[in-house]
């Protein structure tokens, strides 16, 4: 029979600056960036900003209402700025969504205007979600707060919210217009979050960047020690990184291309079966740890990287053993293997190593070897004193 | 500062079939399709359909079960087949896409998966904007089963429901994976489906397709007498234009390209104004009536040629006159303009005609002229006898 063939592309385009300090009236970086796209139309700004960095920084919803009537005088400020929870935990209530939802309803904001989410990756994913599905798709604009959102998730093109339980099971592939990647807001960050962020940033080295692993050894201590200038560097690399992976393969994940997600087949278990008190950059570390055990076993890896890459992650403060690992003879955390098969969508792939900077994908794990290296992971774990 | 740029495309590629009797065991159109992409992963079909469609064509369950079991072994059927209402009261319901959701949670259909919806554009609308939003997005497959999801809604690239009343206020562009016209669900159509498909027809051979009007013109008589081949005819041209559209712009209305609305800026307030009484098609007819009388009044196109639009339009069944037209000294159908205005974003666009088939945009439109226009429409409408 005949048919007619539909055939486009669609060319997706945006900035990720990196800069301070974002709303300081003397800071034009943000007007410039509005101000570039001047329209007759008159476009209105929706702020969603995560309630936590309102706390950190409690001047933050002055000051931008302060810098939107001296610079952005053809954009109309919605005057309810939404502060709305964040963290893994706040991504099971669909209130969130709804909330901001309903604000682009009440508040008229439609398809000229922008929706601006600050926050950490949690936030960003809510906002994002909710700007794609209003009007088929409001324009959004990222300001991360955390290391995590600003090298990885937030400068990405998915978000989500999780479902009924399940992690990010409703979700769309939609980049934002802008990215803006304030080191201000790392300021304050807690220990913990300053620290789970780096996780991605190993990942990535690991997998892809030999010269940037020997970086981030060499400036462990800097790191470990909250060096803004170090963090700024590892947050530009890591993103460019993660960028050039999302443009060079499969945006969308249309087709069976991954994502890079070397160290998560155990890290996605350990978040559930921890209740998410494991941050997910910290179980990225332990999966790192162990799937960099578990390539030196079969012999891809010489003991000694291994050894580089466990020693790395112990001096950025990672703890590498949680006591889920070996409960229940490892059987709950190798449940994560077929999951992540199912969420792959019936073919398991994981990358393991074969050198520093260098990734390769397996198609299966064993699981009696996975308990061997857990078992040398606890080993070499330092105790407690 | 420093940033870095973003840039990639994204390629999407469907066909559109145009066939017959598609779940006839002797017909491998369907089956081709997915066997073509063999895997060697399991995928399930998820079907979802119209429950009015069922109605009409009983034994439809069980030809699509025969079908999959005989022609696709390679695929797993979901066996819940769900059925959901159509029609455009439908989409006030957040229950179906709900249920869709739950439906492909409960029965692990993932991003490997189909779903299949098969229906009006209403069910073909809330079973994309389902796919669209699980797991980032589940291939989706449509069966258009009326003349205006064959023609138009259901080839192009949008999805939706209504939120708090708002038409298609969730939704996102998200192509299907494949388009299969069936033209045995027309034959079961009411008069006033087969007829009010018809419309969009109309309009873009108006605005885009001088010889395709004429074809319409000339085949008035056999499309108002339900004769097939005509019709089939419509829908495969109709389809092309609105694909080639789509393709030729902007698909995701990134920018402000518009979509082909001729006489649609009426049309959605009539189809508000009597409850949805009015269907899509039977309001935008009225709409293009209106807005070919104004294009005759503003002296852009002759009235010989406004006459021969209007003819078509009766031939072809259609009431032009509504009472809510000059309701309230037509102060409410008015009203239409500022919500077409806020709709595009605050500046209007309205395309008028200045030949058959020659569309242009203009920016203002008179209401005293508009009144006019309805009281020429009224006068001119054939009389009850």
């Amino acid at each position: 029979m005949d048919h007619l063939q539909q055939e486009f592309s669609v060319r997706f385009s945006y900035p990720v600056f990196f800069t301070d300090d974002l709303f300081n009236p003397a800071n034009l970086l943000f007007a410039d960036f509005f101000n570039a796209s001047a329209s007759t139309i008159r476009r209105k700004l929706l702020f969603v900003i995560d309630s936590g960095v309102v706390e950190a920084h409690p001047q933050l919803v002055d000051s931008i209402r302060a810098y939107v009537t001296q610079h952005l005088p053809a954009l109309d400020l919605v005057d309810d700025l939404l502060l709305i929870p964040g963290g893994e935990v706040a991504k099971n209530e669909p209130d969130a969504v709804e909330t901001i939802v309903d604000a682009i309803d009440r508040y008229g904001v439609d398809r000229h205007s922008f929706v601006v989410g600050i926050g950490g990756g949690s936030v960003l994913d809510m906002v994002g979600y909710a700007a794609a599905i209003s009007h088929r798709g409001i324009r959004h604009v990222r300001v991360p707060t955390t290391v995590l959102s600003q090298n990885d998730s937030g400068v990405g093109v998915k978000n989500g919210v999780n479902y009924r339980g399940k992690k990010n099971f409703l979700g769309t592939f939609v980049p934002p217009v802008a990215v803006f990647n304030d080191s201000t807001f790392l300021t304050t960050l807690d220990d913990r979050d300053w620290r789970a962020g780096m996780a991605e940033a190993i990942k990535v080295a690991l997998i892809k960047d030999r010269p940037f692993f020997d970086w981030l050894d060499s400036n462990a201590t800097a790191l470990a020690h909250r060096d803004l200038p170090a963090m700024q560097y590892l947050i530009h690399r890591c993103a460019d990184l993660h960028l050039k992976h999302i443009a060079g393969g499969d945006p969308f994940e249309m087709g069976s291309s991954r994502p890079l997600d070397f160290g998560h087949w155990s890290a996605h278990k350990l978040e559930q079966l921890t209740n998410f008190e494991l941050r997910h950059g910290e179980a990225v570390a332990i999966g790192i740890a162990l799937d960099t055990i578990y390539s030196a076993q079969l012999g891809w890896l010489s003991q000694s990287d291994a050894d580089r890459v466990l020693a790395l992650l112990r001096t950025l403060g990672f703890a590498l053993y949680q006591p889920m690992l070996d409960a229940n003879d490892s059987a709950d955390v190798l449940k994560g293997l077929a999951e992540f098969r199912e969420h792959l969508g019936g073919q398991l792939t994981i990358m393991l190593l074969t050198s520093l900077g260098t990734g390769v994908e397996v198609h299966e794990m064993d699981d009696e070897r996975v308990r061997q290296a857990i078992v040398q992971l606890k080993r070499t774990e330092p105790q407690p004193a």
